[in-house]
């Protein structure tokens, strides 16, 4: 339609997780059929996320105070501690309710052969807390089941090992409800490895 | 997470046509991984888009500019007329490279027990266009498979019929109850070719 604003928003809803051209093509439309309210509202919404949201001078996670409602929380178990890629993963264990300690945000993930290092995480941070806080009884490590996140998970167990605490990985395995011959291999591998005693 | 503002953001992104609960979070994480040059971008485009894009005062359909690339283009075959609901129903049609002539953007459809009439539409002004300009030889009603579609191009065919042109509806191929924008390529193409008369 020739029409390069149009096209120019298209290419950036294109960059959304998930979106191809023409989900993004639906977007853009989107937008122009919203009222000149909805559309400053969406705008300062946007706007303000990025002013107003930071990350927890504890824990990394995501938080609008100094320190984010889970790190503030007397009634969470301060002898667990779940240590998590990105903040994003917090809200996924959250949203099981199984969980009542608190989190640790590592900000990344070990790669090696992207040059993505230690210094690029929290992981330093993450042994300081650990050392700061004796009352730490168990680190459950949480990272991704991918390369980058097995990588940071041995990382950090040789890391804080040494500092006497039960170190456990959340357990990899085939998903609930999953259909064991459309599993993939490397999970099924995953899977068998970490198999459980029946009692 | 108790963030009052990534809840907000969560919301407005659920409202997104074809967007959830989950994929909205995705969209909110992705916002707020953005640098500040990049929210910068993406917000003047939303602003700009509400303030330089409007309706061709020819077509209605989509423009930066007081009439459309399409009016303008002296190439396109101005003895056929296709009628189509929304703009974004242009671009689905454009996109299958069959058809060559102009259009006409009724901007909705009618829909009698939702209260929109003739006058909430564009049907009008077609009609007027349709009797200034002689040269039209066929119209193409491409509006939705839908009922307001349906009964949008029953409507529109009794107005016209009496200036004695031939008069089509987009036809085979458009699956029922479909909205025209979401129809594929080839389906579209279709469709276009089959169209049959109307009398």
């Amino acid at each position: 339609m020739n029409l390069e604003i149009l096209d120019k928003l298209i290419e950036k809803f294109s960059k959304f997780p998930g979106v191809g051209k023409r989900t993004a093509e639906r977007f853009a439309f989107y937008i122009l059929e919203l009222n000149s309210q909805e559309v400053s509202e969406f705008v300062s919404l946007i706007q303000e996320i990025k002013n107003k949201v930071r990350n927890c001078k504890i824990c990394n996670n995501l938080t609008q105070d100094e320190i984010c409602s889970i790190c503030k929380d007397p009634r969470r178990d301060s002898t667990l501690l779940c240590v998590v890629e990105e903040p994003r993963d917090i809200l996924a264990i959250e949203r099981t309710s199984v969980y009542n300690g608190k989190y640790f945000v590592l900000l990344g993930a070990l790669a090696p052969l992207e040059g993505i290092g230690i210094n690029d995480t929290k992981i330093g941070e993450l042994v300081e807390y650990v050392k700061n806080h004796p009352e730490i009884k168990e680190i459950i490590i949480s990272t991704d089941a991918d390369m980058e996140g097995e990588t940071t998970a041995n990382y950090i167990f040789k890391l804080l090992k040494p500092l006497g605490r039960r170190i456990t990985r959340i357990g990899v395995g085939i998903p609930l409800g999953a259909d064991l011959e459309f599993v993939d291999k490397n999970t099924l591998e995953k899977a068998l490895k970490f198999r459980k005693e029946l009692s």
